[in-house]
């Protein structure tokens, strides 16, 4: 146990679901993780039949103490930038690993945004009587136990277990390694909350352990307690989930998201557009990595682009089409498939739409993608043409996002086809059942 | 080949996704399946993209050609019946494989009941505009190729097949071994009814081969190609799915579903209900397989329900509560966890409402579950804290039925809690994608 852990939450973290001494961790690890799944679910069934205020007050309780202990969350992350300093990490990763007093007050205020949610669960979906004359109705109920997997990001932490609880769902958490004393400082700071405010801190459970053999046992399932995974990382983990899972996926994979700009776009837009979706924040899922551009355009339009693009530092990398118009690096095969992540954009000339919607059917993530143009006909057909979660008319593909989507935040963006896609949202971490009420119904 | 099949219709089998001569099944399974798989995910997406009257005259069309077809359907059938009653299959097998001209009439109004559905491909499920400006719509879509494996019950290739395309997508079927030449008759006809309809005959391919290892290579997903796996069958089938499934499944599992006759039900409606839940159709999924039963309610009217299902010939296993007032078998705890499918019902006597809901946590698959009373309260508090698919308040849990609940048919009733639970019908084989019209935005 971490010697930032205050004394007032030793009794929190020391409950049921408590993590072992070091050196029993491996070897306990699977029986440890099974109790923290059983008494997760056993809470999360109290927590989806309480009343909507319960959950609200919870997660207002959750953003209070996490304000609170926020000199000990503060001092943890210390610890953690300190040790991932000397195992020369990457700057990207430093940064997504970094809490300052600025970012921490930001997570609080996320979570109070959760709390101001309108609550998702018990709604009344559709309500209808089939000729049998039952009164059939869909409810909106929460799915259970969560797990979510992630990367050394503290603050998913705190996003993803309130998420979770504002769709009356108990949260499994994972988080790299190199996060361990940020979140378990987090972590105890929510389990205060949740205790305050008369909630059972075991809908919250932490892997509190760097070793990898948890993942494959939350894959597992944990003989069925777990109801899904959510994972948010990159290509490793995502191909672990992908051969490992036993259990349902919300699959936030690569966003590997296109630009297309039409020959009929507006040369401002389509300037300021794509900047913006480059380089807003190179490192999010829904920055775009590759540009197509009409070829009735490209000649005057790409300069501009390209020219606005390289004072920021952003690299270009082009087929024959794009080197012809603008010096740039040779875009590879493997460029057409790369999510970067940083300030580097793969360019292509192409004929029109058609071969636009190709190049994206073959090369992208089922993400996001964007259309400029002002001709509304090839807008529209682009957007009923596109299968992806998300397609965009004139704006930036990094509007991908639940917060600009209205939702109150996100635990990802879904890149699958089944149950949820797009951004996920709290509403989105629910299910529903049907009641019906009968007269004495007997089936012919 | 079968020598039932009709030279007409032999182009439409011998296309790119045909199946190979007997000698090289095995060796080219996977070669075959992956040709299969991308043909149909190739025609899917023309499908998705037509308009509904195209699917609506695809679905009519394969109801005619089933028709059309019938006699060959009926003497395919007649083959598969000749081979099942050799190797001295179940009476309850034989039953489900049979076709008869009824039957067969039967499975091509289903088709046409469902070619007059309501098309659920792209109808505009939200749309909204957030402080951003941004115009977001959410649209319904399909789901893409969807795979269904299931037992020797040959309507199930028709209605499967049908349910798939009225959304938009393709399908991939694989029936059991007894019923591949009624299957096989029945795919020729429903390609037939495709071209007929200027549709592609891949948007439906079916598993031309008893071998296992097929089931094996669909669960793997062919190469992503296969967006969903619907399996539908017995305990063996849904383990082996469980085990290997690398692509999203929408479980039809077990049925142990409960009928609860709370202190204050009205005798007459518990008498009758009980009955009709257990015997209207034994081997359906919805069938009642366990009754609970109060104390307070049980001496007079245990009798009563006992006295009307043993006069069926339906045989009681009960706890000792209820062998001291009806004399029957003893229920061990296997019975408590066992879908007879069969004129067999399991008898608790509980104390309550919450010994009931608890026995249905601990023994219930998250099917169908039903309480009879007259006391509203008692009523909605076991609506709202049971955790099942589907509850009901004085009604037969046959009711669990796509038909029944206004879905116009079903591909079978989802136990899981992820996409899709309850009667999975047409609508629920949709998924949906984000549409966003924008301004010029760009993110700040």
């Amino acid at each position: 146990m971490s010697k930032d852990t205050p004394a007032s939450t030793l009794d929190v973290i020391g409950n049921h679901a408590s993590a072992p001494a070091e050196g029993e961790r491996t070897a306990d690890l699977h029986v440890h993780l099974l109790a923290q799944a059983k008494a997760a679910r056993l809470a999360s069934t109290a927590l989806a039949q309480a009343d909507a205020e319960t959950r609200t007050r919870g997660l207002a309780a959750m953003a209070k103490a996490l304000a609170a202990h926020a000199e000990l969350i503060l001092a943890a992350n210390a610890r953690d930038m300190a040790q991932a300093q000397t195992k020369g990490i990457s700057a990207a990763m430093l940064d997504r690993l970094e809490l300052t007093p600025k970012r921490l007050q930001g997570l609080v205020e996320a979570v109070q945004q959760v709390a101001d949610l309108p609550d998702p669960v018990g709604v009344e979906l559709a309500r209808w009587t089939p000729p049998n004359g039952l009164d059939i109705s869909r409810i909106s109920q929460p799915l259970g136990l969560i797990a979510i997997i992630y990367e050394s990001r503290p603050n998913v932490t705190a996003d993803a277990a309130a998420l979770c609880l504002r769709a009356g769902n108990a949260a499994f958490l994972r988080g790299g390694s190199e996060s361990l004393h940020s979140s378990r400082a987090i972590i105890a700071a929510i389990k205060a909350g949740l205790l305050e405010a008369g909630l059972s801190p075991n809908l919250v459970q932490f892997v509190d352990t760097p070793d990898r053999a948890a993942v494959g046992y939350i894959l597992g399932g944990l003989e069925g307690l777990i109801d899904v995974v959510v994972p948010r990382g990159g290509k490793s983990l995502v191909a672990r989930v992908q051969e490992e899972a036993r259990v349902p996926v919300i699959g936030h994979l690569e966003g590997l998201c296109h630009t297309y700009v039409h020959a009929a776009a507006d040369p401002e837009k389509a300037v300021n557009i794509v900047f913006n979706a480059k380089m807003r924040r190179t490192g999010v899922c829904g920055a775009t990595e590759t540009l197509l551009i009409d070829k009735a355009c490209a000649p005057h339009l790409l300069p501009l682009i390209a020219a606005k693009l390289q004072a920021a530092g952003c690299v270009l990398r082009g087929d024959d089409g794009a080197r012809g118009i603008v010096p740039m690096q040779v875009a590879e095969t493997a460029d057409w498939h790369t999510e970067y992540l940083d300030a580097i954009l793969s360019v292509r000339v192409v004929s029109g739409l058609d071969q636009a919607l190709e190049h994206i059917a073959l090369y992208g993530t089922g993400h996001t993608e964007a259309i400029i143009t002002e001709d509304i006909a090839a807008a529209e057909s682009f957007l009923a043409r596109v299968d992806s979660a998300i397609s965009l008319h004139n704006a930036s593909t990094q509007y991908a996002d639940g917060g600009e989507f209205g939702f109150g935040g996100e635990i990802g963006i879904a890149t699958g086809r089944i149950h949820a896609r797009g951004p996920v949202g709290a509403a989105q971490l629910t299910t529903f059942r049907y009641v019906v009420r009968g007269q004495g119904q007997i089936r012919p």
